[in-house]
């Protein structure tokens, strides 16, 4: 069985040696981890993007489930590449699993970069649109996705040290995944 | 033919009016509009959240493309919510659409945000990760998306005066919803 490991990890200084380490966790878990492409494309080629697109879509296609970081990425939400291939993974029925190594919820993150007023019992940010405030960790499309396709956000009690590098949730990820899918591959 | 009206409208304070807007100016080209059902939901209720996600999975699967409003929101990139919806139309391989009434690209409105600088011919973030550098007017996955699964983005050639109000590019967006789902319909 293999698993799309999608996250801002690719834009990380030593992204591949993350993507290895991934990787192995899933071996460890009998699962073939399948780390998106952004790194192993010639960035100067003319059509780079596009082969990375390509190439992410067919392990996507390829894999029987995802495992999101969707640890919040310049901003108060999860990055949005890897927030769309989760809804690519949904939409095409796999097993959608995803964590965020920030414990906090969306109202307290738009926080940190706005101010966020009360008015008729809504949240309203700075823009003048309103912050979704169901006590949820980011946007409920997101959310619900995994409650319902795959399991709920796995979070960390405390933020950890090293917001990028801790694999403590992601490892979390790969046991409920090992719980969903090798009994199914016994069958 | 029904089309899926995504975007983070529905947090503006007269979200009922744009989508009721949005609506009619889908009848004009002879489809049906759905707007996410995020304001008919009473938010007071304990499963909000979860309503609002179980009828907007509905619309979505009843709907044979989608429109998204990919207007950067709260950050550089687009909406959460919106793009969780791209990726779930794109897997579901219905037609997908998009619009940005930023004609900014990525790079530019990560620097609106905070320091990049340039290291070893990348561009990196003030938070130390990479920041996407191909031109494109987000992630490259929502954009290649579009690209190879709908049309590309649809930007206007200078930021309108409304940013959440001005529906131009969502107007030339049904115009091409009307070329590539009407033909199939006569058939």
């Amino acid at each position: 069985m293999k698993i799309y490991l999608a996250g801002p990890d690719v834009f990380l200084p030593d992204a591949l040696l993350i993507g290895r380490r991934k990787a192995e966790l899933c071996a460890d878990h009998g699962f073939t981890g399948l780390f998106p492409l952004d790194n192993a494309v010639a960035l100067a080629a003319h059509d780079a993007s596009l082969q990375i697109f390509r190439g992410n879509e067919a392990m996507m296609n390829d894999a029987d489930a995802i495992i999101a970081n969707l640890t919040p990425f310049r901003g108060p939400s999860a990055d949005a590449g890897t927030v769309y291939e989760l809804g690519y993974m949904a939409g095409r029925g796999k097993l959608v699993l995803g964590y965020s190594n920030d414990p906090a919820n969306y109202v307290a993150r738009v926080k940190q970069f706005e101010t966020v007023e009360s008015r008729n019992g809504l949240l309203i940010g700075a823009d003048g649109l309103a912050v979704e405030d169901f006590g949820l960790a980011d946007n409920l499309m997101l959310i619900h996705c995994l409650d319902l396709h795959g399991a709920p956000l796995v979070t960390p009690r405390r933020r950890p040290a090293d917001l990028w590098h801790d694999l403590d949730s992601f490892t979390a990820c790969l046991q409920i995944a090992a719980e969903r899918l090798r009994p199914q591959q016994a069958r």
